[in-house]
């Protein structure tokens, strides 16, 4: 009976004690053995993830709040260790949302067998939920031709990075906002973006500008703040914006206002907010072309990858602020 | 030779000199006879409409601007009294795009010749571009569910009447924004409105939420500021939110704000603005669906008509300030 070691949520972040590690609670117990039907999983990787941080509050939100005292919800890859379910076999390869945990314990729904070829944490990435984000927002609400643009935010991150290469193979030019001179070098020689531009550079806005001279036919929006703010200047007519995340934003009660609507009146422009998990229908098909682009080298990815559940805390607030380098992971396994 | 009189945009407004009568100067000129292909038809109705204010600007729009001197655009409808082309016959009642003046003489391009039965000013409304209007944002932006509640601004206006009665056709409850106690008492007895909450009231954002039980599926915006942002604080998941106008915003500097687009990524909603002259290809469809419903009378209206070319500048404003009642009409003949 393995000893499982996992994080709850503690507590909730207000205005007078902001969010931090502070918030979970480091728990060990006996995971105990699968009942019948049941499947024991042993994590090798725990993705972190923006929207996590939206669980923490009790607000209005797209999804129901993280209960407090309960393991933190996470997409988890593993290995099957115990099984008494006859879809899954000791030592297949799951993805699932197994938390912030060593183990878990399921009766196999939401588990999905792994194949091999590709590293195991890709389904955490590319061929996992940020990458069928990306193919959503791309695919269903941008849906750019060949010859626009489109401007990705957060551009090498686990959604981002994903776009940006999407956006390339649909024929549309990629400009890339991120936060750093590595990055955007990243961007750009390693993802394929057209250009990059650095939201920390002091005359961000005037790169902007020079990097978009036909203006801008789309927007994945995953940050808020100053480069969607800077972004919407350019709008051309019939512009699409995807609204998928907004990490400077919003938590904390700073918000990121659209100065005036009229923008997209006088552009004939769409914004739309999204959340991948009310689609659960196409992932089907987005995964699989999303694993036949990364077989054939076409995506590509990079991945910040902290070592131990201890110090899944730390990272997690590190990404939030822009620490990580496209995907965060955690690595749970020696 | 018919005598012509006319107003041309004489000069644009500024923040020194707000936007007023005196930017329009009264003409008279010689019409002319038509030439080959040419038709020379008399104004019966100017219509009178929100967009004319924004070309009134030279700022960056959807449309081009007004040139200064040219006579100002805006559409009509009337009799045929002279005629070079094969298409047109004298007595033909026509809706086109005539201009703030008595007659109008083209090679017949946008001239439309209409039928009988309806009375010939619907043309310039719920049969008309208002009308069509109407029908792209209910049909092609909000796609109202039976059951469902829109909100309409201006919604006794010309196009806002048409609104709350297509989507009480599709089943959904229509609440109205009006300002007054007449508009609103005619909003629900004469269009059908479920209710209607009078913005000029000084707890219409209470009205309004009670007015919202079930909260808002789709809102069709034709006016902005504080009926806009009211509005948006009640949105169910998923809604749609068209924007047709801003009347109270925009032109003379007064933002309409939306204070944080996270509500559009919480409610998963999608904010598009919109042009019906984008659509040119819809239009019969949306004609041929709009007569039916006003010859069936499932679709009624109310107009408020000014007597007299002399009288267009004055109407004009008063409508901007919401003192129509309906479809503002300039009535051109005796």
């Amino acid at each position: 009976m393995p000893a499982n070691r996992a994080f709850v949520l503690n507590s909730r972040p207000s205005r007078e004690t902001p969010a931090g590690p502070h918030n979970f609670r480091y728990v060990e117990s006996d995971i105990g053995e699968p009942g019948d039907g049941q499947v024991l999983v042993r994590h090798h990787y725990l993705s972190l993830d923006p929207y996590m941080r939206g669980r923490m509050n009790d607000a209005k939100s797209y999804a129901q709040p993280q209960p407090l005292g309960e393991v933190m919800v996470g997409g988890t890859v593993g290995e099957v260790v115990a099984s008494r379910n006859p879809r899954f076999a000791v030592g297949d390869h799951v993805v699932g949302s197994g938390g912030w945990q060593l183990y878990s314990l399921s009766d196999g729904r939401g588990l999905r067998k792994i194949e091999g070829g590709t590293p195991m944490q890709a389904w955490l990435g590319p061929v996992g939920m940020p990458g069928v984000t990306a193919w959503y927002g791309v695919n269903k609400i941008i849906a750019p031709q060949a010859g626009e643009t489109v401007v990705v935010s957060a551009a090498t991150g686990a959604v981002g990075s994903v776009v940006g290469q999407l956006a390339k193979l649909a024929g549309a030019k990629a400009v890339g906002i991120a936060g750093g001179a590595a990055k955007c070098e990243f961007a750009v020689k390693e993802l394929g973006y057209d250009i990059c531009v650095d939201h920390s550079d002091a005359d961000f806005g005037d790169r902007l500008k020079a990097a978009l001279p036909d203006g801008i036919n789309g927007i994945f929006e995953n940050v808020g703040g100053k480069p969607f703010e800077q972004a919407m200047l350019w709008l051309n007519p019939f512009a699409r914006i995807a609204l998928c995340g907004l990490v400077a934003s919003g938590y904390d009660g700073t918000p990121t206002p659209l100065p005036d609507v009229r923008v997209l009146l006088n552009t004939r422009s769409r914004m739309e907010g999204f959340i991948v998990s009310d689609h659960m229908a196409l992932w089907p098909q987005a995964l699989g072309e999303l694993a036949g682009h990364v077989a054939a080298g076409r995506i590509r990815w990079r991945e910040t990858v902290a070592q131990g559940l201890e110090a899944a805390p730390q990272a997690f607030f590190a990404m939030l602020k822009g620490g990580n380098f496209g995907k965060q992971l955690v690595k749970l396994v020696e």
